[in-house]
Protein backbone atom coordinates (compact mmCIF):
# COMPACT_ATOMS: atom_id res chain seq x y z
CA UNK A 1 0.00 0.00 0.00
CA UNK A 2 1.24 3.19 -0.87
CA UNK A 3 0.48 6.78 0.94
CA UNK A 4 -0.41 9.23 -1.84
CA UNK A 5 0.72 12.67 0.18
CA UNK A 6 -0.89 16.09 -0.62
CA UNK A 7 2.81 16.63 -2.00
CA UNK A 8 2.33 13.89 -4.23
CA UNK A 9 -0.92 15.06 -5.83
CA UNK A 10 0.54 18.55 -5.51
CA UNK A 11 3.37 17.94 -8.02
CA UNK A 12 0.89 15.39 -10.15
CA UNK A 13 -1.84 17.71 -10.65
CA UNK A 14 0.74 20.66 -12.16
CA UNK A 15 2.12 18.04 -14.21
CA UNK A 16 -1.41 17.38 -15.70
CA UNK A 17 -2.10 21.23 -15.51
CA UNK A 18 0.76 21.79 -17.85
CA UNK A 19 -0.36 19.06 -20.37
CA UNK A 20 -3.67 20.43 -20.48
CA UNK A 21 -2.33 23.99 -20.46
CA UNK A 22 -3.48 24.79 -24.72
CA UNK A 23 -6.28 22.42 -24.82
CA UNK A 24 -8.80 24.96 -24.96
CA UNK A 25 -10.74 23.01 -21.92
CA UNK A 26 -14.10 24.93 -21.32
CA UNK A 27 -15.29 23.17 -18.10
CA UNK A 28 -14.60 19.66 -16.07
CA UNK A 29 -16.93 16.98 -15.17
CA UNK A 30 -15.66 15.46 -11.75
CA UNK A 31 -16.75 12.08 -11.17
CA UNK A 32 -17.41 12.31 -6.88
CA UNK A 33 -15.86 11.44 -5.24
CA UNK A 34 -12.91 10.83 -6.02
CA UNK A 35 -12.16 12.96 -8.83
CA UNK A 36 -13.48 16.45 -6.26
CA UNK A 37 -10.56 17.53 -5.24
CA UNK A 38 -8.27 17.07 -8.55
CA UNK A 39 -11.29 18.82 -9.93
CA UNK A 40 -11.17 22.08 -8.09
CA UNK A 41 -7.24 21.90 -8.07
CA UNK A 42 -7.05 21.64 -12.01
CA UNK A 43 -9.58 23.79 -12.55
CA UNK A 44 -8.02 26.38 -10.16
CA UNK A 45 -4.82 25.98 -12.20
CA UNK A 46 -6.39 26.44 -16.02
CA UNK A 47 -8.46 29.14 -14.34
CA UNK A 48 -11.61 27.37 -15.64
CA UNK A 49 -15.01 28.60 -13.41
CA UNK A 50 -17.21 25.76 -14.69
CA UNK A 51 -16.75 22.46 -12.75
CA UNK A 52 -19.90 20.14 -12.45
CA UNK A 53 -19.93 16.40 -10.82
CA UNK A 54 -21.48 13.38 -11.36
CA UNK A 55 -20.99 10.41 -9.19
CA UNK A 56 -21.57 6.60 -10.05
CA UNK A 57 -23.49 3.89 -7.52
CA UNK A 58 -22.58 -0.18 -8.29
CA UNK A 59 -25.71 -2.20 -8.18
CA UNK A 60 -24.68 -5.98 -8.29
CA UNK A 61 -27.76 -7.96 -10.49
CA UNK A 62 -29.23 -10.86 -9.90
CA UNK A 63 -27.28 -11.87 -12.87
CA UNK A 64 -24.02 -11.00 -11.73
CA UNK A 65 -23.13 -8.45 -13.76
CA UNK A 66 -22.95 -5.43 -12.04
CA UNK A 67 -24.47 -2.21 -13.15
CA UNK A 68 -23.75 1.12 -12.54
CA UNK A 69 -26.17 3.92 -12.76
CA UNK A 70 -25.03 7.64 -12.90
CA UNK A 71 -26.77 10.12 -10.87
CA UNK A 72 -26.15 13.89 -11.79
CA UNK A 73 -27.15 15.86 -15.06
CA UNK A 74 -24.51 18.07 -16.71
CA UNK A 75 -25.29 21.34 -18.51
CA UNK A 76 -22.91 21.51 -21.49
CA UNK A 77 -24.90 22.21 -24.32
CA UNK A 78 -22.53 25.69 -25.41
CA UNK A 79 -19.31 23.82 -24.67
CA UNK A 80 -16.68 22.03 -27.85
CA UNK A 81 -14.01 20.70 -25.54
CA UNK A 82 -14.93 19.00 -21.44
CA UNK A 83 -12.55 17.12 -18.94
CA UNK A 84 -13.35 14.41 -17.36
CA UNK A 85 -11.47 13.54 -13.93
CA UNK A 86 -11.38 11.03 -11.48
CA UNK A 87 -8.18 9.69 -8.93
CA UNK A 88 -8.03 6.23 -10.88
CA UNK A 89 -8.57 4.18 -13.35
CA UNK A 90 -9.06 1.02 -11.72
CA UNK A 91 -11.28 -1.64 -13.12
CA UNK A 92 -12.46 1.25 -15.42
CA UNK A 93 -16.01 0.55 -15.59
CA UNK A 94 -16.89 3.76 -14.10
CA UNK A 95 -14.85 5.88 -16.37
CA UNK A 96 -15.83 3.60 -19.57
CA UNK A 97 -19.82 4.23 -18.33
CA UNK A 98 -19.70 7.69 -17.54
CA UNK A 99 -17.38 8.44 -20.53
CA UNK A 100 -19.92 6.34 -22.95
CA UNK A 101 -22.96 8.37 -21.54
CA UNK A 102 -21.26 11.79 -22.03
CA UNK A 103 -20.63 11.29 -25.54
CA UNK A 104 -24.13 9.71 -26.26
CA UNK A 105 -25.57 12.65 -24.39
CA UNK A 106 -23.60 15.63 -26.06
CA UNK A 107 -22.33 13.98 -29.44
CA UNK A 108 -21.24 17.63 -30.64
CA UNK A 109 -18.79 17.71 -27.65
CA UNK A 110 -14.78 16.49 -27.12
CA UNK A 111 -14.41 14.72 -24.05
CA UNK A 112 -10.84 14.11 -22.80
CA UNK A 113 -10.78 12.28 -19.58
CA UNK A 114 -7.53 12.33 -17.48
CA UNK A 115 -6.49 10.03 -14.14
CA UNK A 116 -3.87 10.67 -11.73
CA UNK A 117 -3.81 6.69 -11.69
CA UNK A 118 -4.19 4.14 -14.23
CA UNK A 119 -3.82 -0.02 -14.09
CA UNK A 120 -2.79 -1.81 -16.69
CA UNK A 121 -5.94 -3.86 -16.05
CA UNK A 122 -8.41 -1.35 -16.50
CA UNK A 123 -11.13 -2.16 -19.09
CA UNK A 124 -10.98 1.93 -20.22
CA UNK A 125 -7.80 3.64 -20.55
CA UNK A 126 -8.00 7.70 -19.95
CA UNK A 127 -6.58 10.37 -22.86
CA UNK A 128 -4.28 11.05 -19.96
CA UNK A 129 -2.82 9.68 -17.02
CA UNK A 130 0.03 10.67 -14.48
CA UNK A 131 1.47 7.25 -12.36
CA UNK A 132 0.96 3.44 -13.09
CA UNK A 133 -0.98 2.32 -10.04
CA UNK A 134 0.87 -1.06 -9.14
CA UNK A 135 -0.34 -1.25 -5.88
CA UNK A 136 -2.87 -0.33 -3.29
CA UNK A 137 -3.39 3.66 -3.52
CA UNK A 138 -3.90 5.22 0.02
CA UNK A 139 -4.79 8.92 -1.11
CA UNK A 140 -4.33 11.59 1.22
CA UNK A 141 -8.46 12.34 1.23
CA UNK A 142 -8.89 9.15 2.72
CA UNK A 143 -7.33 8.63 4.94
CA UNK A 144 -6.21 11.78 6.49
CA UNK A 145 -9.52 12.46 7.42
CA UNK A 146 -11.78 10.49 10.81
CA UNK B 1 -2.69 38.07 3.18
CA UNK B 2 -2.91 34.76 5.00
CA UNK B 3 -1.77 31.53 3.18
CA UNK B 4 -4.14 28.73 4.02
CA UNK B 5 -1.80 25.40 3.80
CA UNK B 6 -2.99 21.85 3.46
CA UNK B 7 -1.92 21.47 6.94
CA UNK B 8 -4.21 23.97 8.24
CA UNK B 9 -7.36 22.79 6.32
CA UNK B 10 -6.89 19.35 7.27
CA UNK B 11 -6.36 20.47 10.81
CA UNK B 12 -9.78 22.51 10.50
CA UNK B 13 -11.74 20.07 8.36
CA UNK B 14 -11.19 17.41 11.32
CA UNK B 15 -12.29 19.63 13.99
CA UNK B 16 -15.26 19.84 11.50
CA UNK B 17 -15.87 16.17 11.02
CA UNK B 18 -15.86 16.07 14.61
CA UNK B 19 -18.54 18.37 15.05
CA UNK B 20 -21.02 16.97 12.84
CA UNK B 21 -20.17 13.23 13.45
CA UNK B 22 -23.51 12.92 14.97
CA UNK B 23 -25.26 15.06 13.06
CA UNK B 24 -27.15 12.15 10.34
CA UNK B 25 -26.01 13.87 7.62
CA UNK B 26 -26.99 11.98 4.43
CA UNK B 27 -25.73 14.19 1.53
CA UNK B 28 -23.06 16.76 1.00
CA UNK B 29 -23.65 19.90 -1.69
CA UNK B 30 -20.45 21.09 -2.76
CA UNK B 31 -20.56 25.23 -3.99
CA UNK B 32 -18.52 24.74 -6.44
CA UNK B 33 -15.17 25.61 -6.67
CA UNK B 34 -14.26 26.84 -2.98
CA UNK B 35 -16.24 23.91 -1.58
CA UNK B 36 -15.65 21.24 -3.46
CA UNK B 37 -11.72 19.98 -1.97
CA UNK B 38 -13.42 20.57 1.42
CA UNK B 39 -16.75 18.39 0.17
CA UNK B 40 -14.77 15.76 -0.60
CA UNK B 41 -12.47 15.42 2.57
CA UNK B 42 -15.57 15.76 4.94
CA UNK B 43 -17.26 13.13 2.85
CA UNK B 44 -14.45 10.81 3.49
CA UNK B 45 -14.55 11.69 6.80
CA UNK B 46 -17.88 11.29 7.63
CA UNK B 47 -18.34 8.58 5.38
CA UNK B 48 -20.72 9.80 2.95
CA UNK B 49 -20.86 8.73 -0.61
CA UNK B 50 -23.34 11.14 -2.10
CA UNK B 51 -21.74 14.34 -3.04
CA UNK B 52 -22.99 16.73 -5.31
CA UNK B 53 -22.47 20.33 -6.47
CA UNK B 54 -23.76 23.55 -7.96
CA UNK B 55 -22.18 27.05 -8.34
CA UNK B 56 -23.33 30.50 -9.19
CA UNK B 57 -22.36 33.19 -11.31
CA UNK B 58 -22.09 36.84 -10.32
CA UNK B 59 -23.69 39.42 -13.07
CA UNK B 60 -24.05 42.77 -13.13
CA UNK B 61 -27.08 43.98 -13.66
CA UNK B 62 -27.80 47.98 -15.17
CA UNK B 63 -29.72 48.98 -11.49
CA UNK B 64 -26.50 48.18 -9.54
CA UNK B 65 -27.42 45.23 -7.72
CA UNK B 66 -25.99 42.38 -8.59
CA UNK B 67 -27.87 39.03 -9.73
CA UNK B 68 -26.57 35.64 -9.04
CA UNK B 69 -27.72 32.60 -11.07
CA UNK B 70 -27.35 29.38 -9.48
CA UNK B 71 -26.56 26.22 -11.49
CA UNK B 72 -26.41 22.23 -11.51
CA UNK B 73 -30.13 20.39 -10.29
CA UNK B 74 -29.94 18.87 -6.99
CA UNK B 75 -31.24 15.39 -6.77
CA UNK B 76 -32.09 15.13 -2.81
CA UNK B 77 -35.55 13.93 -2.81
CA UNK B 78 -35.08 10.87 -0.16
CA UNK B 79 -33.18 12.89 2.59
CA UNK B 80 -33.84 14.59 5.49
CA UNK B 81 -30.67 16.42 6.39
CA UNK B 82 -28.47 17.57 4.12
CA UNK B 83 -25.09 19.29 4.55
CA UNK B 84 -23.97 22.47 2.43
CA UNK B 85 -20.03 23.16 1.92
CA UNK B 86 -18.19 26.06 1.39
CA UNK B 87 -14.70 27.72 1.50
CA UNK B 88 -15.62 31.28 3.02
CA UNK B 89 -18.61 33.17 3.75
CA UNK B 90 -17.33 36.18 2.40
CA UNK B 91 -19.56 38.78 1.34
CA UNK B 92 -22.40 35.73 2.06
CA UNK B 93 -24.36 36.76 -1.30
CA UNK B 94 -23.80 32.90 -2.75
CA UNK B 95 -24.57 31.20 0.34
CA UNK B 96 -27.40 33.48 0.79
CA UNK B 97 -29.10 32.80 -2.90
CA UNK B 98 -28.19 28.80 -2.61
CA UNK B 99 -29.48 28.30 0.96
CA UNK B 100 -33.02 30.43 0.38
CA UNK B 101 -33.24 28.43 -3.00
CA UNK B 102 -32.42 24.82 -1.32
CA UNK B 103 -34.95 25.89 1.03
CA UNK B 104 -37.94 26.60 -1.33
CA UNK B 105 -37.15 23.54 -3.39
CA UNK B 106 -36.77 20.91 -0.93
CA UNK B 107 -39.11 22.29 2.24
CA UNK B 108 -38.93 19.03 3.97
CA UNK B 109 -35.19 18.97 3.99
CA UNK B 110 -33.24 20.40 6.40
CA UNK B 111 -30.16 21.80 5.25
CA UNK B 112 -26.93 22.69 7.52
CA UNK B 113 -24.53 25.30 6.06
CA UNK B 114 -20.77 25.40 6.86
CA UNK B 115 -17.49 27.27 5.67
CA UNK B 116 -14.05 27.07 6.63
CA UNK B 117 -14.02 30.61 7.20
CA UNK B 118 -16.26 33.41 7.79
CA UNK B 119 -16.32 36.89 7.78
CA UNK B 120 -18.22 39.36 10.25
CA UNK B 121 -20.03 41.47 7.61
CA UNK B 122 -20.94 38.46 5.45
CA UNK B 123 -25.00 38.87 4.87
CA UNK B 124 -25.03 35.61 5.64
CA UNK B 125 -24.06 33.55 8.93
CA UNK B 126 -22.92 29.97 8.24
CA UNK B 127 -24.58 27.14 11.00
CA UNK B 128 -21.19 26.23 11.54
CA UNK B 129 -17.70 28.32 10.88
CA UNK B 130 -13.95 27.51 12.12
CA UNK B 131 -12.55 30.63 11.55
CA UNK B 132 -13.08 34.35 11.38
CA UNK B 133 -11.31 35.79 8.19
CA UNK B 134 -9.44 39.07 9.34
CA UNK B 135 -7.94 39.33 6.31
CA UNK B 136 -7.66 37.96 2.89
CA UNK B 137 -7.30 33.93 2.28
CA UNK B 138 -4.96 32.61 -0.12
CA UNK B 139 -6.36 29.01 -0.41
CA UNK B 140 -3.84 26.37 -0.90
CA UNK B 141 -5.86 25.34 -3.87
CA UNK B 142 -5.86 28.36 -5.15
CA UNK B 143 -2.08 29.38 -4.84
CA UNK B 144 -0.29 25.91 -5.73
CA UNK B 145 -1.38 25.51 -9.19
CA UNK B 146 -0.30 27.17 -12.12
Amino acid sequence: MKYYSYENFKNDVNILISQLKNSNIEAIIAIARGGLTLSHSVAEGLKIRDVQSIRTELYDSTCKRSNISIFGKCELKPYKRVLVLDDIADSGETLQTIMSNLKKDFPHIEFISATLFYKKTSIYKPNIWINEAKEWIDFFWESDYK
